[in-house]
């Protein structure tokens, strides 16, 4: 059997950041048959038409629309700057779902923040974008992680009760890729 | 007395753009002592905390954060891309946030779209994100143009009935701007 694909987007550039720890967490709690790869969004320029028009997509957009376009399934991980998505992964998505490249893809958003309310904001924002893109968005269970530092230790999720949730959400989000794209 | 000196972002960095020609019709349409300016966001890089705290804000940055703070209210345009405002744009409100600057300043969004819907999306989107940061946005009229481009001659508003509306937003906006300054 083929490996399930999972490409993960991190929202956030910073090295240090929870967000990115958060994607490197996930694949020793996944389901045996998903592979987990991560696509830093650093070198994605911000979306210009005009840039699109004369010479295409440049070179790192068109790694990303190749990495997404080579996925079973999209994980877009945020933090939430301003009560929404970051800027950062909203100028991805722009350049990623020209062409209808994003429709009828299987994701799930996950966000996390230091404080009590887990970035819902965000996610509930990103979930809109998705759902207008036509993308297939898991509907539950919904990953949003309060106090996110704390839980992790490194590239790890320390905090059991996390863990667990994870790996749930994980095992269904396989299921619903499979299911979505038979 | 000073004018009212008014900021306009535009959320498109296509040259040809018609979210660029509609800011640039504003000025001959607003009362007499308010001055309309544009700050194109080109330059503008993904924002990265890890530049903020090791080198500060980049040049770009720094020059739309002056432009801000030497305006008495911002007019910030999008057009919708998938069902929001741009990423550029709201990367670019995620650079100007830092340190409060955005708070308790006067602010009005503009949207326009080719199609019948006028970006109605995106203005809301764009509205909880002004909101969040404890910006005035200005409650009404909202200004959402629909079938856009059939109304600019240019850098003009050929349509007369929108040009009589735009008229009397930028003239409620200059006395919301006024009214919140005192």
């Amino acid at each position: 059997m083929a490996p399930i694909r999972i490409l993960a987007i991190p929202g956030s550039l910073r090295e240090g950041s929870v967000i990115k720890q958060l994607l490197r967490s996930l694949q020793p709690l996944a389901p045996s048959d998903v592979e987990i790869t991560l696509f830093d969004l650093k070198d994605i320029p911000l979306y210009n038409q005009d840039v699109e028009d004369s010479v295409g997509f440049p070179p790192a957009v068109q790694a990303f629309r190749d990495a997404i376009e080579s996925a079973d399934g999209l994980i877009i991980a945020t933090p939430e700057y301003n009560g929404a998505e970051s800027g950062v992964v909203k100028n991805a998505i722009d350049w990623a779902s020209r062409k209808g490249l994003m429709a009828q893809r299987p994701v799930t958003p996950i966000t996390g923040s230091p404080g009590a309310l887990g970035a819902t904001k965000a996610q509930e924002s990103l979930r809109s974008v998705l759902n207008h893109l036509g993308m297939y968005v898991m509907p539950r269970p919904a990953l949003a992680i309060p106090k996110l530092p704390s839980k992790l230790d490194g590239d790890n999720i320390a905090d059991e009760t996390t863990a667990r949730f994870v790996r749930q959400w994980l095992a269904t989000f396989r299921d619903w890729i499979v299911q979505l794209n038979k």
